[in-house]
């Protein structure tokens, strides 16, 4: 039972959601050679409050490019 | 400090999640031979938006089950 | 498809490693009421020299107490 | 790029955040001996209804100690 | 910096994990419609007597399917 | 129990392990106002030739620098 987890920014459009998903399973069911049934895909969100790169947190970045 | 996390469909019943993590801390003790007290469980939830099985959302396929 | 992960020292046994995945499943499948087959469960090992509690290693714990 | 993710009780002072990141930063980047750029921090939260210690609900826990 | 997480049987063709990992960043830098260079893809194995499905280690699975 | 789960490339020297845990046990007791008692600090390693960015495996990554 392959997974895959997808941590992300929020993803607001269910479409993209319905690509991403089918998309990793079709990839995945492919290089473990297994049938695409039994491939879970699970996204997640973290809020640019949470996440850092470099010791800065995303929100405060994206503060900084607007200036 | 063994760690038990289930993520599954939100449970909203919160005797449940009394019951589901006082039954994993038993056997995850039992099997590690250590006392209850350094068991701990997390339980996250999943919106069905955002797990597929076999690259299909479980949104969706409760829409195909009310058709 | 609730996925159960358990993290802990290494388990040696296999048949404790059955009789634990068994009664996880058996505990998950009843508080999100789902049939067993749908539940996955995954047991992995952190060695003592990769996981400390209060900032000291577990494998110095053990050097401690064999003093 | 290694990822240091935390998982605790809701934190609500975004400078709680910053320092924390950026605490974390530093100490895995001299650790990987790694630029910090490279250095990705998340933060998880898990509510206390969501985590048990020694088969008690953290929830429950703190309705004892108010007793 | 989304970040995708693979987990399932051993993949020893390092060929696999080489397109795998170039068909999951495409995927995720579409979906987020970001530059592939903040896509981190991680492969992470678990052993067959380490996974259960339905309460059954999947190493005894196999063992049923060569009775 | 806050817990800090930190995945970089194999850390060989246990001495670095020590004080990356002990530093970053500091920093979240610090910010949760918690003792560090309850802080666990989880260390874990992939390897170069799991692991991409951009969609490219790290370890033909470094293969190219040698170029």
């Amino acid at each position: 039972m392959p997974t895959v987890t997808i941590e992300g920014p929020p993803l607001t459009d269910i479409n993209k959601k319905r690509t991403l998903t089918k998309e990793m399973t079709e990839s995945a069911a492919k290089a473990y050679q297994l049938p695409k049934d039994v491939i879970v895909v699970v996204i997640k969100k973290n809020l640019p409050e949470n996440v850092s790169v470099g010791g800065q947190l995303i929100i405060d970045r994206h503060h900084k490019k607007s200036e």
